[in-house]
């Protein structure tokens, strides 16, 4: 191997920082070179850096020189003067640099990530993530799901939730047998967990509050712009419940902790990609599924909604109580898993949710069944082999509270709120039916 | 589906709570009943809930006969009158309870979990987890778990690190071809990453401060009591540093942060383990390699620490520094994997260490290659085959800075803060090579 030099950096100051700086100070950033522009008597560096833009200002020829073997996004040390400059990014900017290039000179990325506007398409972009995610948008992007699972997060530790970590390799196709992965698992045929659902519920009979936030998969064999092979589901349960209307109030404060935090941290990118924050009622408006139906002159019948109809009724949650939500409840029994509980007093009905965010469906979630009889009965009625499941009736047999929970899909929620055409335009390197890398 | 009432909650008052409310005043409890003692005029209810422990005093016949029918383990709610016993967990009661089972009576646990110790031994406990894993000091293991991954999250926030969520399948076997889980995915070979090693990497590329907390996979073929097929790691990864003692410097901030949060979320826990809080100096103390080889009385051409050398300088770093964690820098670069940096001036050494955590190794870290010429050596001298790590290559040629970071195994760290003599005593439903269930 080549001996390369040591690196040698300086103190650094950060692109947000630099107008903090007395003018006339001497000062170091270190980042990426995001633009040159050369003009007639000066070139501009715009270096680019986890807090954002600055600019350089290069004047003395052998610089110049030297900037021009140096392409965009080599990374580079730039100590200088700081100059208040009321057009610079910021309101300051670096004059009289010296720049010290920290690796070799880059090759030009496979569209110019400068631009405002991301310059390619999708293919473009997922080929070459490991770059493109750079462009600021893109950034801003994920900034906005990292902010929600902290706040997320922080909202459920706040009521006492106790973070779990569940099998992701499974002995039996969980909630489903369609659309599962099989794994070879020392020779034996193992599954990826399509949801953390049955570990979370058993997990309420040893913690009561539970949450997790990690990769779901499935094995979507359709090519869609809302489905992905692997996605981040956050996912929470809790015990002692009354009923469905006890999880949609932890649903709301999880969801309004995800808004807050994004405000909080990642305000600057919400304000790049022009993201309006939603609005989150102190409690959700609900409908019931019937109610629903008729709303929006549906067939009674319909044992679902379609995307128009939730269009519709989020537009008149908007329009009627102010909200970027609305809970329809009650689900129709026939439509839902095993472990739904029905709506006490016409089980046509079920104990169920699903959350609509701006005309999409984010969360499903309700009350569980809880009793062991109630299981037996529902196995039976369902057809579903209650041998393969037998770990998780166990904590049935052995006392579990009544409970619920819900789940919303990370990258969904993103998507929701840049108003992403296709969900892979959030999700860092997603997975999907042709698509293993990079 | 038999129709099963409604479940009515009162208003609920935690176990630890109990105290607090005003003696002759009325209260509801909720939770497991964790034990019943019947004494000749007076039977002891001890109600378990996520909060603790509380004693309901049950004197009247008829409650007394209830509960003769409601095995431990059976979910009830207790109102009742709360009065001050210095003897009582917290110092508080209830006295004159009325009953209300919220389930059907429950199956009684393979083994008494009232019992101060598990009763039962390891693959009982596994093979019921979802029951077993309600004994106190089960849950407790895990609490300290759950502090510490919100205390690794918190101190990497205030450092201005941004959470990713890599892909779990991916095309390639990426860091070794051994131990490593197949998927069938649509058709294709795939794996499941046995870290987020290199896009972690990619993602200091975007945002220059990384971390993830998520499931990594091994196809760990040897029934040891050190290892999972699945465990989650504690990853984290940086640019801009000047060599690997900036990311020990962030390593040392990850660890106090978990630290720190176990005292503020999970004290009671740790108690009732009599886990004794490690000491994290300011500054981690280091030593060589080669200094570490000499000091246990190695052969300085040893390419490893054995356990027993491990457990030695743990012992010294204690006695010489006061510290519980001893970093070894300078590991020999034939036993470190292609991406890893050499030491300037004497390339036999690595810029990397392992972190040695009482005795044992918790961590491995150090600082990356960026240079892409310093890649294509690596993988050159290694062997690597360049053309599957096309995406992982594209951004060092696009423009990496000098990076490195550090992966904690949460399972590892926790059964080291406990002492447990195997891994599968902390984690919440282990893999392995002969389990996969429940």
């Amino acid at each position: 191997m080549q001996p390369t030099p040591p690196t040698t950096l300086a103190p650094r100051v950060l692109a947000r920082d630099l107008a903090s700086v007395e003018p006339g100070e001497q000062a170091t950033l270190a980042g990426w070179i995001h633009r040159r522009r050369v003009l007639a008597s000066v070139t501009f560096l715009v270096l680019r850096d986890r807090s954002g833009l600055a600019q350089v200002v290069v004047r003395d020829r052998e610089t110049v020189e030297q900037l021009a073997g140096l392409p965009e996004e080599t990374v580079v040390q730039v100590s200088g003067t700081v100059s208040a400059n009321g057009s610079a990014p910021g309101g300051a900017e670096l004059v009289e640099p010296v720049i010290t290039a920290l690796t070799e000179p880059a090759v030009p990325p496979p569209t110019e990530l400068w631009r405002p506007t991301f310059g390619a398409g999708l293919p473009t972009h997922l080929d070459h993530a490991a770059v493109t995610l750079r462009h600021p948008r893109h950034r801003a992007a994920w900034q906005l799901a990292s902010a929600s699972m902290r706040g997320f997060r922080s909202a459920l530790g706040a009521l006492d939730f106790t973070e779990i970590a569940t099998p992701k390799l499974v002995g039996t196709a969980t909630e489903s047998g369609a659309n599962v992965f099989t794994v070879d698992y020392f020779g034996r045929t193992a599954y990826l967990a399509q949801s953390p659902q049955l570990y979370k519920q058993m997990l309420v009979g040893v913690f009561e509050r539970v949450f997790e936030v990690g990769p779901v998969f499935r094995a979507e064999p359709h090519d869609t712009v809302r489905h992905l092979a692997q996605y981040t589901s956050l996912d929470a349960e809790l015990g002692f419940v009354r009923d469905h209307r006890d999880v949609l109030a932890v649903l709301r404060e999880a969801v309004a902790g995800m808004v807050a935090s994004i405000g909080e941290y990642a305000a600057d990118a919400a304000a790049l990609l022009g993201v309006e924050l939603p609005m989150v009622p102190d409690e959700l408006p609900v409908i019931h599924f019937r109610e629903a139906l008729a709303r929006v002159g549906a067939d009674p019948d319909e044992p679902d909604l379609s995307p128009a109809h939730e269009r519709a009724l989020s537009e008149w949650a908007r329009a009627a109580y102010g909200s970027d939500f609305l809970a329809v409840e009650g689900y129709p029994m026939a439509k839902r898993p095993f472990y739904t509980h029905p709506q006490p007093g016409d089980e046509r009905w079920s104990n169920s949710f699903d959350l609509l965010f701006r005309g999409l469906e984010l969360t499903t979630g309700g009350q569980r069944l809880h009793r062991p009889s109630d299981y037996a009965a529902a196995m039976r009625r369902t057809g579903t082999d209650s041998s393969v499941l037998a770990g998780y009736l166990d904590a049935f047999a052995h006392g579990m509270p009544p409970h619920g929970g819900f789940a919303i899909g990370l990258e969904r929620w993103v998507g929701r709120l840049t108003g992403a055409e296709n969900i892979r335009e959030v999700a860092l390197f997603p997975r999907d039916l042709h698509r293993l890398e990079p």
